[in-house]
């Protein structure tokens, strides 16, 4: 299972369809083949791992896969099907399905006589596809809020110089996560103060392959020469008055995550509208003072009502810190989030 | 030299003389005795040792120390002289001893014919040592600045609560550095607004067994129903606009570190005045935004101006994080602390 899971990762983080990984055993346990999903109307995992397999060579094996087999038929069939026809004799999981339309796989599978073991580093698996099940739960895009500041909270100084609080491994990982999200989000205010391209780079200033498609958030005009124009995917504007429904529109687009970079009105809408899955802080060890910060208002008026969240990783890069907190509960549902 | 290092933690931390542990190895390297330096005018950590010893039981052993023999007559006579009076054959020690008044007991060891080795796990030693030698370096007492504050840099909800920010491992390992600290500074802003006792108290909120000096920044009167008016070793009153002469008034009563607790306007004052050794944040992970920030103005107009610090350790404390950090490069003087 746990070469399984590395082989979901090959597959497109944010796409549409969910990070799966699939390995076929024989009886002694050696594998046979390997495979992974590349994304909406390819092969699942497990179908890609029995293509590479002779005719009758997948009789009497076992396929441990990431997610429970689909019963669905989408742009390709049901794999619990392909897998029943293959002859697998049994199929090893880890997570069950969370899409009710494609759920049911290991029913059907039990159902045709094939062994069924679920729950195997179901945690891990789990956390692999947190932000997929989040936003199928959720029926919109998983929502990260980024920053980076100075110990102290600021993110930027009294001038507005922001470019070089924290060092280039932090860097590094904001332009890997870019490349992975289906959308980046920025306000026009930071649009306007910081003129950002909103593309993923490589660290010699290179688009990455994948691009997120650029957003803005916000009334006033994206000026004639933002480089948000030159934006290889373009860019769509909403003005912000919405979240929910500028998600929902996202959502139709086929994003499933939105990372959220740019300015203190954004990052406080969203997060007073119990929009936010996750915040990512790169936090670097040098004091600002002043103004600049990185959430207005978030209509906390005691420490009672403050948004409580829970740290999910702190991660040293280079001289910077790398903190991941999430929504405490989140699963209750948004509201319940300001009430911690 | 570990369980030496062991022993020297059970002296008293910030007292005018340093924490130092000794053993005393026979020439199977078997341990015949240990000690540590319990507070200035009792015996020094390897006359402790001796002096557990019998009559000519010392002659031809080795001497493992935590620091540099001493080679100065102050409460007590110098150690190089004892040890070389017990006859011992070898002294190991970690670390030099960086006060000019008492060094020079290597030399006076090996004069007398006394084998010596230095620098073993010398690291370890200073990191132990490092705010006590900082303080005699500077000629000043060890300056560190706490605060308490959520993932977006507030220490306070808008209405000025702020008691449960962090959880209880973060506020018990505030205690015990406050029990081990020579003096807790607030402003008095933070005494009128919170009315902060200034104690190192236990989980069941008795006072600790050492309680810092209680020190007050500020002009304005603390008044009479105030907290820190039955503090058990008082309090004193400094009117804040001269930290360096606050800093010395405080050394001269003996204080090696300040623990500096309470306040905006007395952390940036000091912070400014590139007064501050090291940071202490414990972040929790709530979002509060609004007006209340750990530090004011710190005259930082552009972010090359930025105070740089050094990461010194990130350690989770229940739900919260610990982060330590220290200027970059602070033993090039104040001065350049704000020019990284």
């Amino acid at each position: 299972m746990s070469r399984a899971l590395e082989l979901a990762l090959r597959g497109p983080a944010w796409a549409e369809n969910p990070q799966v990984g699939a390995v076929i055993l024989d009886s002694d346990g050696r594998i046979l083949s390997e495979g992974w999903h590349r994304g909406v109307g390819t092969a699942h995992a497990e179908v890609d791992a029995l293509s590479r397999l002779a005719r009758g060579e997948a009789r009497g094996t076992t396929a441990v896969v990431t997610l429970e087999p689909c019963n669905h038929t989408g742009h390709t069939g049901p794999c619990s099907v392909a897998l029943i026809e293959a002859g697998v004799a049994r199929v090893v999981y880890a997570m069950a399905d969370p899409n009710d339309v494609a759920a049911g796989g290991a029913e059907r599978l039990r159902n045709a006589g094939v062994e069924v073991i679920s729950d195997v580093l179901a945690d891990r698996a789990a956390e692999l596809l947190h932000g997929w099940t989040t936003a199928v739960r959720l029926g919109r895009p998983y929502v990260t809020v980024k920053w980076g500041s100075s110990l102290d909270g600021r993110i930027a100084a009294a001038d507005g110089s922001s470019q070089w609080i924290t060092g280039p491994e932090a860097r590094a990982d904001v332009h890997l996560r870019r490349a992975a999200a289906g959308a980046i989000v920025a306000g026009t205010g930071t649009v306007l103060a910081d003129d950002p391209r909103l593309t993923a780079r490589g660290s010699d200033g290179d688009l990455a392959d994948g691009q997120p498609l650029a957003v803005v958030f916000g009334r006033r005009d994206v000026p004639a020469d933002a480089a948000v124009r030159e934006h290889p995917r373009g860019f769509v504007q909403f003005d912000g008055r919405d979240p929910a429904g500028h998600l929902a529109e996202l959502w139709d687009r086929g994003i499933r995550s939105v990372f959220v970079e740019g300015g203190p009105t954004v990052a406080a809408a969203l997060a007073r509208a119990g929009l936010v899955d996750e915040y990512l802080l790169y936090l670097a060890p040098v004091l600002i003072g002043g103004p600049r910060l990185a959430f207005d208002d978030l209509g906390v008026a005691t420490l009672g009502e403050a948004q409580r969240l829970d740290l999910v990783s702190v991660d040293r890069l280079g001289g910077d810190l790398r903190i991941i907190a999430r929504p405490t509960a989140h699963a209750d549902g948004p509201a319940s989030d300001t009430n911690g």
